[in-house]
């Protein structure tokens, strides 16, 4: 059986001695008095919460899976529990406006947090990230709106799912069919059919807060013709209680590949009563509002990547050290016994390495993201809420796409470590593959992820947004290409880093005359702003490492895992680096007939 | 649900057109009467029972799954009826040796046939592939054990499955504890516990022909103490009639991640009769008898990489061509419809034909070496055979290794091709990807091909046996290298084969330094060799496409997908030069403790 550690000292770490968080808080008036020993003490518990109470729901929700009944979902044994402890905890409420009852702590504790509760049962995590949705409501929807619904999602006693896709469409949203009619009172009666609906519907709540995409009457085709409602589940009378049930329900939930413990469900809206959110017919403010809670899913989607990625990490290296099998090539390490521990083994290290490089780097530039969020929410200064939009308009489809499609390698090494008992559901390695999969698929397959940011983030504004990011990393590079440690590691960051800028110019270029080389080279190019980006977070944490006051196995290990990650990762741009630059030729030529030959 | 069509023309094209064969046959004796018009009409019938009998059986077994009850195993629904069908059209004796009722007719044969049956049914197929057995048996046991089990085993009503692994040890044999007393009538009693047994039992045939690993009393420690025994379910009696039940029974069946109808048996013998093959206390003989058989069946689990990849490619192939979602980048392509296919997207097609490329590649790499085998067994000149040994040494890691790899790399851009349509159980594409995820682990892990490779097959030699290889490639560069549409790619591979070389020697040279050096890059190593590999075969089907009478859209899906592989596979060769040459050092100087940090 699969065990799980929260990693609080590498939190701590990030935290405090990579991103200096505590002196960058400071300027920041909500969180000046947010400190080390506040910090250090909430992730404690929430680590405690994820290891004790979520990590012993994964097995067996797996095998029990969600069920349907009469329209309704009912979740595997436990989750239901474990949900209202973690209600009465107050966890749902930590980053959330005190404005409507959250605690106005920093969003960063739910960089953590958020890891934390998807390394112990991603199936159970997911159905608490209502985080778009109440991003969503806060920036867009009347003062009304907010007052009746945002006290109850931040609480958490009312679910919020994001109901966009439909069967006929998913990435494609302009598609949509499902329609919403004005009413007389001012509400929208909806109707239509959404599918791959997360938590849809389920038993942890009271009421379930659906946002709805749907298209009003005589709106524009395609995307501009969207608006965004609120549909509840049981709607909500004026003093706040809960009134007449809905006219939705769960038509069916999908049998997945893993993720059993989270439904998605095909949900059905028949003249259902909806709320419009933004401006009527309007279908930009609807997509803006969309976007608000996209960036923060897309995150947490990310997010996925290393967390299951972290917890097969240190299931496989727990078990390289007991597992005993064949020699050491350099000569018997345990002489006594029949065989070493197959982590004597170079290539076992290589796995083990290449998940421990992935995981702590992507948990380096996730929590530097979710700090980002928390200087755009509440910074004072203008320009450098500015600053961190575009950041996080850069890192969001990298945090997304490259850290669920690594994510993806990573898991698929810590069952690879197990040999064929990795293979065998009771050891559970096979099922952080099978949950893992889907973290590169929705909200936004990597394709998508890789269009955007290159040609919504990237190419649009000729590179300005990514010169921000890469100027950030100059100057670190300039800082420290001297430093006695890590300074070679700086020296070849930089030049990492000129590559990148050089190879968008060209594929800028080559766009220019063939917007099919945009595509060709997208996914890739998506993939390589990763590693360059891993490898930027690396060598941060090798300086911060190397800075300490006193050596210790932890910051050895830090400062070998970034050699690591540039002996043998970072060389993967040097593929990536041609393939980008190949053009379409050979992708479009085909005949579209031919592919079915 | 997914379907399945033979690849057919591919096949007729690889065996004809690419690699020669009936030129070749003739200088065979016993296949000098093999022609085009038999083999297409055999591997027609063939296709149609795989697409027609087998593939109905994928999802409903997969859901189904296998059970035990009192200690014999029960597949799922029609699995029974199908393996008589198969057993009754004469599938199993094909390519089998006359003198035991086999059909003598070329290998060549499995290995298209092999690759359709698995394509249908990977789960299905398994079970009945008895080569490795019936090959170890022909080459190493007493002329009376030969005439009493052979016949059977190659008409396939009984089963032969091989029985190495047990709980505490897979890839290091050396440990195993199965113990065989002689006893006074020349037969061993056996006792032991042996796991990951496939198909250690199954309602399929009448008997199940077990071949064990067990190490005889007194046997000197590891490896050379290993011994190899038939322990037949029903002991066989004189006159070929079934006897007594012999003491062997089912313990359990594991649950896994994929393969659900493919039974993975505990097998528990409690002083089971067995009988010797080959020479008593002489481990190195039952070694020997164990290879034989190794080399066929990780040829045969290298099929499941091809095979699996090539019916979820098919799969996403006519998905991308039905699904519309969004506009192609250059421009509506079917401006009539709301949407256009999500062929038209350069990054749905890379991933198309990183599918294509791979499956059609290591299709080709499977009946090369297949008809490796033909020539080994039957080949009338000594050196020949000689040259096909090294030339199998050589390529059978890479088609386990490799192919298994790639498999899995393939089978994943199946799904991905359906979004989150590929994530759900119906569509059948997660179903694919299960199932595939056992192929790099079962018959010896990827890092036991990689050092199996790089350490016995290229470095124990001095890399005589890859110049060999080499050498066959070098000198077909040469005759094409003016080709007027192929010379660039034959230009480029030799350019490739001169690299390989050259790294080889510089990870030889660093092996003898440092052994760990070699681990540290034994599977790159592999993956290296797998793609030039690969590389070499698309510059062979590319010049058989060319130098047809007639160009059709097929040669033009040849010569483009051989472009593709150029431009977008190939080179994945520059990362792995230099981590292939990275050292050990990142990865031996972590502390093992610290990995658990």
């Amino acid at each position: 059986m699969p065990t799980y550690q929260a990693p609080l000292q590498d939190y701590k770490f990030i935290i405090e001695d990579v991103l200096n968080t505590y002196q960058d808080y400071a300027t920041i008036p909500q969180f000046s008095d947010v400190n080390s020993e506040l910090m250090d003490s909430i992730l404690s518990e929430a680590g405690r919460f994820a290891e004790q109470e979520i990590q012993p729901l994964n097995q067996p929700g797996d095998i029990e899976g969600c069920r349907v009944e009469n329209g309704e979902v009912f979740t595997p044994k436990g989750y239901k529990e474990v949900s209202q402890k973690y209600l009465e905890g107050g966890w749902t409420q930590l980053s959330e406006s005190t404005q409507y009852g959250g605690q106005g702590l920093p969003y960063l504790l739910n960089g953590a947090i958020g890891e934390m509760n998807l390394s112990a049962c991603a199936a159970f995590a997911i159905y608490s990230t209502r985080d778009g949705s109440i991003a969503a409501i806060e920036k867009n929807a009347s003062q009304d709106i907010k007052d009746k619904y945002l006290p109850k999602l931040v609480e958490g006693i009312w679910g919020g799912p994001m109901c966009m896709s439909e069967p006929h469409c998913g990435s494609d949203l302009g598609l949509l069919r499902t329609k919403a009619d004005p009413q007389s009172d001012g509400s929208f009666s909806i109707s239509g059919t959404k599918m791959f609906i997360t938590g849809g519907d389920a038993d942890l709540g009271e009421n379930s807060i659906m946002l709805v995409l749907a298209r009003i009457q005589d709106a524009p085709q395609g995307i501009k013709g969207i608006s965004l409602f609120i549909v509840p589940k049981f709607l909500v009378n004026e003093d706040g209680s809960l009134g007449e049930r809905n006219n939705t329900s769960v038509g069916s939930i999908e049998h997945k590949m893993g993720l059993h413990g989270s439904a998605t469900c095909v949900m059905n809206y028949d003249n259902a009563k909806g709320f419009l959110i933004g401006t009527e017919n309007k279908g930009m403010s609807a997509m803006f509002a969309m976007f608000a809670m996209v960036n923060r899913s897309r995150f947490l989607i990310g997010q996925q990547g290393t967390a299951l990625a972290a917890v097969a990490y240190q299931n496989a290296a727990q078990y390289a050290l007991e597992r005993v099998q064949m020699r050491s090539l350099t000569g018997p390490k345990n002489p006594d016994k029949a065989a070493d521990s197959i982590i004597v083994h170079p290539d076992v290290r290589r796995m083990l390495l290449t998940q421990r490089s992935f995981v702590e780097g992507s948990r380096a530039l996730n929590l530097y993201v979710a700090k980002l969020f928390d200087e755009l929410d509440h910074h004072p200064d203008v320009e450098r809420k500015k600053h961190c939009q575009s950041l996080l308009d850069l890192l969001t489809p990298i945090c997304k796409g490259f850290n669920t499609e690594m994510g993806w390698e990573c898991v698929n090494h810590g069952l690879q470590v197990f040999g064929g008992h990795g293979y065998i559901r009771e050891n559970g390695m096979e099922q952080f593959v099978r949950d893992a999969r889907a973290a590169a698929i929705y909200e936004g397959t990597t394709g998508i992820q890789a269009l955007d940011l290159l040609a919504r983030k990237v190419l649009a504004n000729k590179g300005e947004t990514l010169q921000i990011f890469t100027g950030e990393i100059n100057q670190f590079c300039q800082e420290n290409k001297d430093h006695e440690m890590v300074g070679k590691l700086a020296t070849e960051l930089k030049a990492a880093t000129a590559q990148w800028l050089a190879i968008t110019m060209n594929v800028g270029m080559a766009a220019m005359k063939n917007p099919n080389d945009l595509g060709a080279a997208s996914v890739d190019y998506l993939m390589y702003s990763g590693y360059v980006t891993l490898a930027y977070f690396w060598v941060r944490m090798a300086k911060a490492a190397a800075d300490k006051k006193q050596s210790t196995p932890f910051t050895q290990a830090k400062l070998q895992t970034a050699q690591f990650y540039f002996d043998r990762i970072l060389p993967r741009t040097a593929t990536l680096e041609k393939t980008i630059q190949a053009g379409s030729d050979s992708l479009m030529e085909m005949n579209e007939e031919a592919f079915v030959l």
